[in-house]
């Protein structure tokens, strides 16, 4: 008899240790998110209110240059707006994860939702760094100058927007691996 | 007793069913990672292989195009093959998915894997794509030229070339989704 109570309690002892490494998770998955929202709607902002205009002029020309003259910074900033949206939204089901033990299903349709939103954040960051990099760089084969050595304020600002996007791809697969885990400690 | 049996044997059966579930999640898996290592490995190499020579030259200059006059392009080629290296080498874990039952930790490395390639595909082909765009269309507020206008052959491999990278793309998010289903269903 005291063998089967003792297992009992082995039992539940171990099931205890189980929910609250669980509910560890589901809190660590809580907080990496707030932070990469922080980071999309923060890269989001700073490229979509880059401007320059040059100090010299000509009758005709007055030298400017927005984010929106190029097509892949637009891109960004619409990813990088979308994927901040998700995020704050998510934060929803984060937050049923801490305090629910049942979260099979939620968390299948987080990782879906978060490999989605990791396809489009990468894909906005890079193209977007492609186009800052031929910015900086040019290209001679092309014939396509480096603007930045004229806009060197708007280099800056649209450089410094793609950091906070490239660290919430990162956070976002450190998410995806945790809801993985999560899962496979269903059982 | 005969309740006891009934209830054995309605377990069993489940247990049954279950296994046969998850052998064909492996296989469909197994499959989906063959697929996306020909569209990787087609995409590098048909990038890789891309240069044009305009039949018109000067004194001093041939005109010339080839896919790492553009870094890009480079980067999606080493990207591409870099994936299509890990999809053949995945197959291995993925046909112990097929015959083995006890896959927890060997899934979880697989998504963390798949995961990150994933980020890395997707880096490539977008920044591709944006280079690819600039190409086409030009931009005139940067006075960058289409290019295209020249070179048409040139970016008609280039554009082709993306195609590929995008359905791997596809597939790789696919994979990721089943591996997590596979998790959950591990109880």
């Amino acid at each position: 008899m005291k063998s089967g109570q003792a297992e009992i309690m082995e039992t539940s002892k171990g099931i205890q240790k189980s929910g609250l490494m669980s509910r560890r998770i589901a809190i660590l998955e809580f907080i990496l998110r707030i932070v990469a929202f922080f980071n999309t709607i923060g890269s989001a902002i700073l490229m979509g209110t880059t401007h320059e205009t040059l100090p010299f002029f000509t009758q005709f020309i007055r030298f400017q240059a927005e984010y929106n003259d190029l097509p892949a910074l637009t891109f960004f900033v619409v990813a990088n707006a979308v994927v901040s949206g998700y995020l704050i939204l998510s934060l929803t089901l984060a937050f049923v994860h801490i305090v629910k033990r049942k979260t099979q299903n939620t968390r299948i349709l987080l990782i879906i939702l978060d490999v989605a939103m990791l396809g489009l954040l990468t894909s906005g960051a890079s193209s977007a760094a492609a186009i800052v990099y031929l910015a900086h760089n040019g290209n001679n084969k092309t014939n396509w100058f480096a603007i930045c050595q004229q806009f060197n304020s708007f280099c800056e600002r649209i450089s410094g927007s793609l950091i906070g996007s490239f660290i919430a791809i990162v956070l976002l697969i450190l998410l995806i691996l945790l809801s993985a885990i999560a899962l496979s400690r269903r059982h």
